[in-house]
Formats: C-alpha cells, sequence, structure tokens
C-alpha cells in the first residue's frame, strides 16, 4: 500500500498503525518536504520500526490501497492522477465525505468535482459498515464529526430527542490544526490557552447534519485545550416526556451492543465515571457517557476519542479492514495508557 | 483586617492582595492545620513578603474587616460566633450567596439560619455597585456564577435574548475543587485529564438564576480542564429576530462602559480574537467575546476570568474597595503575564 | 500468571503489557483497597478488555509466574508465604535488587532476609541476559538506575571514562512517586512545578555503582517535573585524552549492537536530534544520545525511557521472556506516538 | 522612555513592567511587524492599560531612557544610529555582555565594535550594584548566567570551592527562544517534551566565567521543559574539606543578607523544601537553595527565576532603578501566585 502526504499527521498516524498491521505492507509513502528523508526524521517514534523513506509525490507507483493524507481540496483537483493508482482508495480529507453538492458549498466553497460527491461511502464503520464491506472509495469522516456523530445517532434513530436545537461543545487540541507552524501555534502563545477556535460555522457542521436522520438542528462550538491529542464532545439535548435514562441506555445498547471500539462509560463513583480523552489517547475506542437531568429531561451526552485515531487514521483503517474482509480490530488493538 | 481559613486557595488569594493593598493591614490569618507555621509555608509566593503565621481560630480577636474562607456552610452554623469579630463581614462561602431559601435547599439543603438569608450583599460590584457600598455584610459570589452572570446579565437586561434555555459550559481548573488532597486531584490521575465534573445540577445554577432579570432558564455544564486557575464560559443563546449584532454591542457597552474590570474582546484578525482565560491568570479582569450566527441568530458569549481573583477574591476585595470608599481597582492592578 | 499489588502503577502496568501477550494468561490480580472491584475501575484504559476483578492477597493461589508490586520492604518481609506461590517470580520492587548487603543498608536501612540478597538475577536483559535466561528469582531494576546504567555501562566497559565523579541528572516525573495520594501531589500543588526530590542521597545510587564495572563515583540529583511518565538522565563525565567522539560510537554498538530495545539517537539536523521521553511514551526503548565538547574531553550522555516501560514492568516482561524462551520483544511491540 | 523591539518577549515584558512604574512614562514602541497596531495586539495582557501602538523603528525619536530588545547583534552593528537616541541606554541583548573580546569570539563570532566591550555595565544589582548607580550604558544578562551567577558568585568569592570544574544543568523555557515561529517551536511537537537544546556550548558560559572570581571551570547543559517560563538551574561542585553547611549559609548570607530579591529557600518539611520556578513566576526573585552530601563534600545549589523577569527584564529595571536613584525595587512587586 501507499499513503499520500505521510509528513502531515492523519498520514503519519495511519503510516504507525499500517507499520504493525498483520496483512498491510507500506510500500511507498510521499512527501514533497520531506523527500529522502527517512520518515522517522518526521516522525521519531517510528525509529528503528522501518527504513522506508519519504518519496515526492511525483514517484508514485500504482498500489493495491491507496490512502490520501493531503490537504483539503488536493485530492478532489488531482482526483484523474490519483484515482488509478490505487485499486481500493480511503481518502482522509473533506474532499468526498459529503454527498449534498449544497450543503459543500456553504462550509468550503465550490467543489471542482460534484459529479462525484456521493460516490465514496462514508468511512464510519458504526454507520455504514456493510456499505464499507463493499466500498472502493472511502472518505475518511472529520475527528469532530466522528465524536458528534457516534454521540447523538444512536438517539435520533431511535427517536428519542426533542425538535429542538442541539448544542455541541467540542474541546479539541492542537494537533487538530496540522502539522504546520504558525503564529497561532508557537508554542509560547499556545501553551496553557484555552482558545474559542469556531463559536460557530464549523465545517463539520455539514457531516454532522448529513449523516443524523432527520437532518436536525445541531450547532457546535469548537474550543481548543493545549492538549495535543483528543477531544471531548458535549452535548445538549432534550428527552421527549415520559422517556427514561432506561431508555437512552437501550438507544445505545441497540447501536452499538456489537461494536469493538464503543464503550459506555458511567460510573456512579470512583474518578473515572465520565469518558476522558486521557485514557483513550493512541486507540481506537470511542467512550460515551450520558446523564439526564430528571426534572428537565436535559440530556447531557459525552464522547471521547483520539481525534487522530478514531477520529481520522484508526476509524479509516478500521473501514479498511472491513473492505478488505479481515477481522475489524486488526492493528487497532491499543489499549490506552494509565496513569 | 482578619482573615479566617487562610491555608485554602480563597483565603490564601484574599491574603496575597491584601498584603499589597495599600489600605489594609492584615493582622490575623487562622488555619486549625497550620497553625504555627509561617504563612509561606503553605503559600511559597508570600516568603519574605509577611512574617505573619497562622493562628488557630480559637484565638481570632476583633477586628474592622473580617473575611471569612470557610468549608461551604460553616459560617452560616457559627454565625453568632464570628459576626461580632468583625465590623464589615466578607464570606467567601456559599452561606449567604442567596436570597431565596427553596433555591438554596434545593442545591445546598436545609440551611441552618434562613433567617438571615436576604441580609448580605451579594458582592458583584458590576451588578450591585451602589448597595455594595452601604453594605456591613457582604457575601462573595461563585467563581462559576462570575463568570456566567458578567457574560449574560447585560443580554437579559436589554431583553435581547428570546425565551428559550441557555446552555453555558464551563471550563474550570483544578484549583476550584480546593486545597485538599483527594484520590481525583492525585497528579498522575489528573494531569492531562478533561474531566466533565458537573453535567448537570452545578449548585451555582441557583446564584445564576436568582440575579438575571426575570429568572430565566440557564443550563451549566462544568468540565475540569488541567489548568490549575481559569475559567472559560461559553453560552448558547438566541437573539429575538430583528436585532444584529450592533445591538449585542449595544448591551454591553451600557452595562459595562465605565466598568474598570470588563474588556470586550472581539479581534478580527490576530491569534487574540477571543476571552482565553490564560491572559487574564493573576488579574481582576473579566474578558467578554461574543460571536453571532447571522442566519440563525445565534449568539456565542465568552467570559474568561482567573477562578480565585475574580472569581473569588478578586471581586470581594473590589467589593471592600466600595464599602470603604477606596478608590475601586487600588490593589489590582496586576495586568497578567504574556506569554 | 498472577500480579500481587495490581492497583499501583507498577502493577498495573505489567497487567496491561500481560493481558496483550500471546503467551501469558492473568487469571489473579491482588489488591486490598480495590478487592471485588473490576481492574478498569482503577486502571480505566482496561475497561472492555478483561472481566478480571482484583482479589484480596489472601486469596492468592498459587501460579506458574508470580509477578510482585508490593511496596518495598513487603515481598522481603513476607518471602515465605509468597515464594511458594510462584514458580517463576518476579519482583518489582527495591527488596532484591542488590547484592551487598552494606549497600543496601546505606540506603535502605536493614535487610530483613540478607541472605537471600544475590539470590535474585538483575532483570535487567542489556546487562544479565544470558543469567535471565535461567532464572526463577528476578528483580526488576529501578527506572532511574535503568536510564543511568543504561547510558553509563558502555563507556566504563570500554574503559573510555576518566576516573573522575559522574555528574547524573535525572529528570523524572509524578507516576514515580505512585498512586497513592498526599499534599505534595496534590495536582493544584504539583501542576507546573519543577521540585527537586532528591538532589543528593539518591537510593539508585546503589544499583549503579553495583553494577557499573569498577564501582565509579556515580552522582544522583533527581528533579521531578510535572510530566506524568517518563525519564530524561543527563550524564557528565571526562573521556580519556585520545578518546573521540568516534569511540564512543563504537562503544555503544559494541554494547548494544543486537538489542531490540535500544536506540542511538543522535542527528545533526531536525527538531529531534537527541533522546525524548515524550517519544518513546508506552514504549519500551531506551533512546540513547551523547555529545562531546572537543576541547574539553567533556562528554554529555542523554537517556530516555518511560518510567513505567523500560524502566520497570518493560524490562521485567522482556527478563520474563527470556526466561520463558520467548521472542524477547513478545508484547512490548507498541511504538509510541507523534504528536 | 522608548522601547526597540517591543513586540518580542523581552521587551514586551519591560513594556509591561514600565506601564506600572510610577516614574517611568513610556512614550515609544517600536516594532517592524506591527507597526501601527496597539501593543495589546501582540500582549494581551495589556489590553485596556495603554493606548500606545507599535512604531516602525525609523521613527524613533530621542529619549531620556532608551531600552534595546532587538535580536543579537543589531544594536552593536547599529550603534551609531541608536546610542545618541538615549541618555541612558539599556541594552537587554547580548552585544555588549562581555569585556573580553576572545570570550565573545568564541561563542558569538567576530564582534563589529570590539572597541566598545568593556564600556557597558553588566546589569546584575546583586553584583554591579555601585557601579551602576553611575551608568549610562548598562548591558543586561543573559537568562541562564542569572541564575547560574546569582547561585555560585556567592560561594566563589567565599573560596568554599575545590578547584574542580562544576556542573551546571538548566531546566529552561519555551520563551527563551523568542516570539519567532518554528518547526521547533510547534505546539503539537513541543507540547509535552523534554529537549536537550545546549548539550555543550551553551553561549551563556562566557558571561558566567567571565563574572566569576577566578575564571573557573564550568560547564553548562541546558534542557528545555515546556514550561512557558522559568529557570530551574541546579549546579554540583565540591566543598573544601572542613566546611560545612553552616559556612555555606554564611557566604549566601553575607552576599545577599540585604538583597530585596533574593530568598534562601531551604525547608526541612512540607511541599516547598525548594526553589521552584512556578513560584517566582512573573516576580523578579532569584530563590537559592543548595544541600550538601556530608560524606563526599558535594554541595548542589539550585536557583529558580523567571527567565523574563529576573532573568531579563526585571533585573534590567532593578538596574535602571539604582541608575535613576529611585528605590530599587519599584514595580518590581509582584509576589507572584500560589497555587
Amino acid at each position: 500500500m501507499a499513503i499520500v502526504g505521510g509528513s502531515g499527521y492523519a498520514g503519519g498516524e495511519f503510516l504507525r498503525l499500517a507499520l504493525f498491521h498483520p496483512h498491510l505492507e507500506v510500500t511507498q509513502v510521499t512527501s514533497r518536504r520531506f523527500a529522502g528523508e527517512p520518515v522517522h526524521f518526521v516522525h521519531p517514534n517510528l525509529r528503528g520500526r522501518t527504513n522506508l523513506k519519504f518519496i515526492p509525490p511525483e514517484r508514485l507507483e500504482p498500489a493495491d490501497i491507496l490512502v490520501l493524507a493531503l490537504p483539503h481540496g488536493v485530492f478532489a483537483k488531482e482526483y484523474e492522477r490519483y484515482r488509478p493508482l490505487g485499486k481500493v482508495v480511503l481518502d482522509l480529507s473533506a474532499d468526498f465525505r459529503l454527498k449534498n453538492p449544497d450543503l459543500y458549498r456553504r462550509y468550503y466553497g465550490e467543489h471542482p468535482r460534484p459529479d462525484l460527491l456521493g460516490s465514496f461511502v462514508y468511512a464510519l464503520p458504526e454507520l455504514y459498515r456493510e456499505a464499507l464491506r463493499g466500498a472502493d472509495q472511502m472518505a475518511g469522516a472529520g475527528c469532530n464529526a466522528t465524536a458528534t456523530l457516534l454521540g447523538l445517532y444512536p438517539l435520533f434513530k431511535a427517536g428519542l430527542l426533542q425538535p429542538k436545537p442541539v448544542f455541541v461543545t467540542l474541546l479539541i487540541s492542537t494537533s487538530a490544526a496540522g502539522a504546520e507552524p504558525s503564529p497561532a501555534s508557537h508554542h509560547p502563545e499556545r501553551a496553557g490557552s484555552l482558545r474559542v477556535y469556531k463559536p460557530t460555522g464549523h465545517r463539520h457542521t455539514a457531516e454532522v447534519v448529513e449523516n443524523l436522520p432527520g437532518r436536525p438542528e445541531v450547532h457546535l462550538t469548537a474550543i481548543a485545550t493545549d492538549r495535543v491529542r483528543g477531544i471531548l464532545m458535549t452535548a445538549q439535548a432534550f428527552l421527549h416526556d415520559g422517556w427514561s435514562e432506561r431508555d437512552v441506555w437501550q438507544a445505545y445498547r441497540e447501536a452499538y451492543g456489537g461494536e469493538p471500539f464503543v464503550r459506555i462509560v458511567k460510573q456512579k463513583k470512583g474518578i473515572h465515571r465520565y469518558p476522558d480523552p486521557r485514557f483513550v489517547q493512541g486507540t481506537n475506542y470511542a467512550d460515551i457517557g450520558f446523564e439526564l437531568e430528571e426534572d428537565t429531561g436535559r440530556l447531557v451526552v459525552m464522547v471521547a476519542i483520539d481525534n487522530l485515531v478514531k477520529g481520522t487514521a484508526g476509524h479509516a483503517l478500521q473501514a479498511l479492514n472491513l473492505r478488505m474482509g479481515w477481522p475489524e480490530t486488526l492493528g487497532l488493538e491499543f489499549p490506552g495508557l494509565h496513569p
């Protein structure tokens, strides 16, 4: 397999996972800037684990599986060049996540190839497992959309929520902004900050709305902590009268009872009562919790994921495992660290 | 003046401010556990700045000003003992913040002296400046209530918001849980965590509701980051049709035009566009920002404060300055650090 | 296999590694305080990965392999009770690391069973690989000793260093102090601190001196950062006249040429030029670097490890793999994360 | 007064201090990049505290006091241009710190104006108080040199140390590398790292050696933590036979007995036993501690400072206070925060 754009954080994370996957052999990793350097020059964790060097994208040769981790917009523009280079294509950018061209236009501008929207399967196994098994074109979900969808999908599917706006607050991390230095990412400015990144208008809203039953009104606010990895999503919604905590449990169990990477975290005692992104760091888990305020019907949903694993490279590899007919959890076994 | 409970974080912060206040002389600081130790044994920043030692509470003698920083419930129970010891009494606990005994009961249980509820002035100068000038009994506001009230009060007062629930997300800090070690505060467990602390039922809801015009429906969710100090409040509300960003500006200007410690932070460019608790650390500022989503009328309000200064000891000292007829900003000049 | 003291950080880390080891089956984990609770109550990363519950130590039954992670001193006192419960015994405490009773006495006090000193093999594979293959009693090395020994051993063995004191500065982490809360580990006190923990007299000095050829004079100073995991060791020594950087390279290559978990990290460019504990977090790697000041002969050696993996549970599992005749790297493959 | 280079961290910190100094009025602050922007655009802590805007350096007009915070080398090259613009000149760069041109050449290269070396007074009040009172040209000390000199000077002056190499380990912060973004300072790469920055050859060695009696052999190793501010220096030395802890106390008392900003921190109990850069953050304090290993005579000295205050702008302002005949502590009163 080949990875296009392997010096960024998404591509680098897919590379890490693929190097330890028993059925994958990474033979090419591209990077324009670091062409010629060993991959561990950029990703120091991979030192001693591979002799791969970055190649310039021009030298890319056909591969059975092509994973694209390019900046948003590049693949869509160069689809004709890249598509033939992989039998199976897995794109980690936002280019082909959406089906609706109007939604795309609103959040990203005009799409260069609107005819192709809809030809990729959204690579979130919990929502599209069956479709992924036969997919030759897969589009990885956005990290914030992943957290939001995993938390809300079962509730909308089960019809538990009142038709009111749902408010989602996303606590995100600095790796979400990518590997490119900028004044905003300069450590002395960034460390210790809680920076409201997108109070309104977050692009992942489009994916969330498109993949929830009934296209509900969902409002996203993204705040960047100074964690390097991780997302904590909290959502505020109201249950229909008459529904109780038991029904919420039931909705999650029905949706995720057999899911290998979804855990319900809701304890009455102890210090780890709710999902915490720290304890899923490096893993493909989505930890989901909730609390119901009995007298008002207000439901608070919490989801913790690692934005680069379950939020990006992990669910993409999980989808690839499905596509290839391999055990779904292959290469995704790391359980995370404590403390 | 005397400080009761000076080894905790609220009392220690008031002590720090008072030691550098030109008109205050701290003559007594109590601590049962550290009686006999110099105050710098607990507060290492005060080394070399004072020779004060902690005394046991039993040795407390009358003072012109008595600041109480005891665990919630203690002062209410021992009101008869402590009240005569100070001509002016400033309580930093939750005991006398509320006026309504039902609200108190709902969030804290039965009040030992419901007859006294209402006899203290709520020590938030931006809301109760005139009342504070003549107050002999003042009750400091809760830190999360301070952030929430400062952000929402002008909007409710100006009648800008639709009568819908307002959702408030509070990113809080580990100092908020106090100076007492516990398994939950053990550093290896706590560092790097984003811990949902109170998804529903936060006690400060009572203060927020009681002090906003019309007792609106406000829902609080508190999430603890691993910052030591600071609060970032974000609130989600909807403007009435027809109101615009200009009206929001106007509401804040009317409410806070002359306020020495409120700054509106809303920049179109640069890396410091919105309030960030990091840059008000150690200061008495409340930085307020907002963003309006034009097509939906959704208003996101942001407030950053230092929970121990503007959220606790700082607004209390500001209130005391008012009470004593001193310049309101005295002892509260520190501008914070960058980077 | 069974783990005694599985709710602490060392025992918990061994548990994590063992659960994912293809030839190990953990059947018992003891904890007095958490007996009856599922192991994920304490170690949230293990949720969904095992149904094991803690049992009280009294219920411990014989096992093929017994890993002891008790507080220092307990195993030595209860040797008669625990020893028969495991065919192979692997102790992670300091009780049987030393051979010399005088050294033990100086740093730990009187040993309850001095007759047994010397009957355990020091479980550092890089130094004692052959002895470990036949060992039924193994004593895990101290985390700081591991970092120091791995950095200095090849230099002393090759006779490169002048007979002058070697100064070792250890930057350590908060997990090193264990899972027990204390005023010193209270998050608001500990976060952001650089706390000199042991300027002189560090206990691991004994292990370092005992395992280096010629018992050289080595001085340790330990400073605790607020990282949760990781050690960065720097050592200051002088090369004999006439030796050059090339000879240092040669010494490390000879000692570690075939080592699966030692990497020499010394790059002339880039941002990851030297060992950094961040990039070995969760892994069994010891990254070693050095720099020679040509005109003075001063050699600075740097070693980065994860104190709980390569510093404790990881080298212990590596030793166990050797003892059992399994591939040495089994269960220790995780490469760490970037970013 | 005027500040040249006010958008950097050193210049910005001097600006913050000067704005709150009762006898200083800042009338000009230059920045080429941010000319025309209010100073709070770069330094968000100064919002609402001043209406100053950056001006381009070309527009600089004469001032009574000129503080230069330019990149190393610029002032030396443009001395003829800048010198006449200030009656009193205070340079925060390394250009005129040294007296010996050979030392300068070794660490910085050829000096453009070697004739001027020696014409500036080294602005460390603890070492050169009397000379500073009459100085029209002052050169601020390097931050690491400040910490090292303050820790070692009294020991060398009192003749306590054996003539052996002294090893200094400096734990430094990310603000030390300045305000310019780079791949090395990109937050996701930098956060959580312990990066050995200068194992050998640190430039501040020159200042340390030049200002210690007898030009001793002192070796510096600098390691960057991910703190934003602060330095923790530890030094390893040996006392002459016969000297004891009491003599070390005596040496520090003699040197610093009357110093307003030096505190000896050495407690037998409690959690704040030694100097910690966290608790001097934002302050002009240098906290000094030590520990003696009785049987070997090894002395470990510890110094904690804020690199931007006591390490740069703070000691410079203290020197300026001396020069102007003002109370030495003016504008430097902030005591730091706890917790």
